[in-house]
This record gives structure tokens, sequence and C-alpha cells, in this order.
């Protein structure tokens, strides 16, 4: 049976690089680049290239791609979208390429580019998500994105329930994988609640952005599976 | 309210290394080497000096010292004691300087040493440390020593009570601790048969040292507060 592990911080992704190209990553970044980035083809984007600096994302404008840049949680002057899934409406960016640059989630997205697939994960594309993982029948890396490689409840809670979605086909793998899953049973009764106390949630009330924190608790309201294969993600 | 949180591996410190010297930080290794510690104290060892490997530990022998040297749970060949909390008898060290290598507590002791104080955490000291952190007012910093950088579920369960003992005293600060406290919550009921999932339990299985478990989540039996200070532990 192949093994699921997760890796919490990026910090630590070191530890668990070896042998990467060998298993399927899932990058995650719940609040808010995955989420964004699913509800974004959800919504009809051609391809959004994840870079590592707002610098780096100027310099697509010139191909006519929107550009999109987050740094502690607020749209960075002078581009298009930032960072909240309520920006990738329809109209925002159907058809589009977009070049994004957030403070954790693209980061992590470039440090694990060798894995064999690297593929993006949200509560919203949750189930479509495992299905694919466990069809590919491949030992799975579920590599959270954190805050600035600090741990967050966020993301580890997510790996938690997409490990507990796939326990009769992939078998649990340390500590960090054993947590998670017992994390997501104590928070899965409201996740919402749960998350109240969460770093990113207080920076959200700060930032006046709180309604995101519902858009990215959504469950299972997309298939769309977006893949990072050579520097940029599509579908 | 001083503040209290926990740093869940060694490979994470010097994001939380700012001010430290501000703070008390406590060092955890449950399975091993801060139980044993604290175990010897008990026990009427003198003195302990913590050091980074084998070699070094064995330059102390000349003054008398007793050596102590673990690697991947195992005592090194040809050293008096290893990292078990059942070789230090007040018959092996009552009265006796030991110095000591283990694969990550006395690694984590030796980052930390610009803390405040630097105090040795295990379930057997716990009501005891916890009552003089809430003396000192302090803000409070719980270091897991994991497991060769990664995260461990009875360094973060220690964690987790530890801080729960306190909460009247101290406000949690960071996902971190939350999660702790959370993990530490479910495992309650019953830690010995939580932890039986725990990389380094399973590990214990292979060396045959199950019985070392039983000896570490021992809880509030001892009142000694062991203190690394410049680089040598006393009480």
């Amino acid at each position: 049976m192949p093994k699921i592990e997760t890796i919490l911080t990026p910090a630590l992704f070191h530890l668990y690089e070896q042998g990467i190209e060998q298993k399927n990553v899932v990058v995650i970044d719940i609040l808010r680049a995955t989420t964004t980035i699913c509800v974004a083809f959800e919504n009809g984007v051609k391809s959004i290239v994840p870079v590592d600096n707002p610098q780096e994302a100027l310099q697509f404008r010139k191909n006519s791609f929107l550009v999109a840049a987050e740094r502690s949680g607020e749209t960075v002057t002078g581009f298009e979208l930032g960072n909240s899934p309520q920006d990738y409406t329809k109209e925002n960016i159907q058809g589009k390429n977009v070049a994004l640059t957030t403070t954790n989630g693209t980061r992590a997205l470039r440090m694990c580019k060798h894995a064999n697939r690297v593929l993006i994960g949200s509560f919203i594309n949750l189930e479509a998500l495992a299905n694919v993982l466990i069809k590919d029948h491949k030992d799975v890396m579920l590599f959270c994105s954190g805050w600035k490689d600090k741990f967050n409840l966020e993301d580890t809670l997510f790996a938690g329930a997409l490990a507990k979605a796939m326990l009769g086909s992939f078998e649990p793998l340390g500590d960090a994988m054993f947590m998670a899953m017992d994390l997501y049973e104590k928070a899965e009764p409201n996740i919402a609640q749960y998350l109240q106390k969460a770093s990113h949630v207080q920076r959200f009330k700060t930032l006046h952005v709180e309604s995101d924190l519902d858009v990215c608790l959504q469950m299972n309201i997309s298939d769309v599976i977006p893949e990072c294969k050579e520097g940029i993600i599509s579908i």
C-alpha cells in the first residue's frame, strides 16, 4: 500500500526531499493561495505561473498576463489581483494567464518542483484530489505551506482531512501525519469555529478579509485538479 | 499576562530565537533525554554536562566523569551509560558528574543557551516545573527536541500538557501551541495507548526498550527542576 506523509512547513522540506521524484506532492496553502488557484481554474483561468516575487511577476505583464501579488496578507500596490479567491471571478480571469506570487504558497510550489506530480490542494477540491491520488497509487507527500516557515493550523487540518479521506488506500506515515489526522478529527465538527484561534484568521480580521475564510472552507464544490508542470499551473 | 509558545523541532528554532534572552525555555525530549536527566537528579547525580558528540563526552573521563552517549536510540559502544532513565539508578550515579550526548535532546539544550533560563522538562516533574514558571512570571518557550529535526508526538504532547497546566497564568501564543494543547486533550485519557503509533515508540520495540515508555510517562513523581547554566545542568 502506498504511503502518505506530511511536511508541516517549508522549513522542514529538506528532511523529506530525498526520493521526492517518486512521489506525488500536494501543495497546501488553504488561506489562501491554493484555494485561490482552485477557484481560478473553476472560473476558467487558462494558466497560472507561480513566481518568487512581485518584481518577477511584473515581467509577465508584457506577455498580456494578469499579475497578482500578495505579501503578509495584502495585495501589493500596483497589482491587478491579490490572493483573495474572491478576486478571481469569471469576469476577471476567464481565459486569462496569471503570474502569481504569495507569501507562502508559491514558494512551496517551487520548492517541490522535482516531484513526480505537483498538485494543488484545497477543501474545495478535496474529494476530486483524493480520487486522483488513489488512482495514481503512488506515495503521497502533503506539503503544508505554513506561515513564513512556521506551522499553521489550517494547512495541517487539510492534510489531516485529505489523509483521512484516503485511509483505505494509503498507509499514514510519521508522527506529523498522525497528528494532522487527530487534529482534523478534533476540528471536524466545526472547522470555521475551530480556526478562530488560528493566527492567520486573526490576521484576516485585522485586514478585514474575514469573508475569505468561509470561501476557503467550502468542501468539495469543484472537480478541478490544478497541476504544476515545468513552472506552469494548468488543468 | 506572560505568553507561552512552542517550537516543534530544532529545525524551527531560528524562527523563535529573537528575544530568547528574555524568555524561560523548557527543553523537552520526553523519550528520553530530558526524562532521564530528571530521573538522574531525583537519584542524586551531582551535575550533567550536555555535549555534542561521543568524542567530546570521552574527554570528560579524565575528570572522573561518567560518560553517557546515545545515538539512534542505542548506547554507543564503550560508554557506561546510554539514554535510558533505567540506567540512572542511585547506585550508578549518586554524587557523580556525567557528560551526556544524545541524538536530539542535548543538541536542543545547547541551541537555546542564550535564554533567560534553560529548564529541563518531563512528565515526571511537570507540576513542579509549572509552579516555577508561574512564579517567574516571564514569557515561556517550550522547545521540543523532536527526532532528527522532525516533529514528534511525545514532545508535543508534553508541551500541550504543560501549557494546559498553566493556562490561568499564561496566554498561549501561536498555532503550534494551540495544536499541542488540543493534541494533549485528545491523548490525555490514555497517553501510553495514544503513543503506540509514535515513530519513537515503534523504534523502542525494535530496540527492546519498551519498558522505558512507562517510566517516561509517570506524572509528577519528582520535584527536581534541573537547570542548565553555562553548559552545566544542576539543581
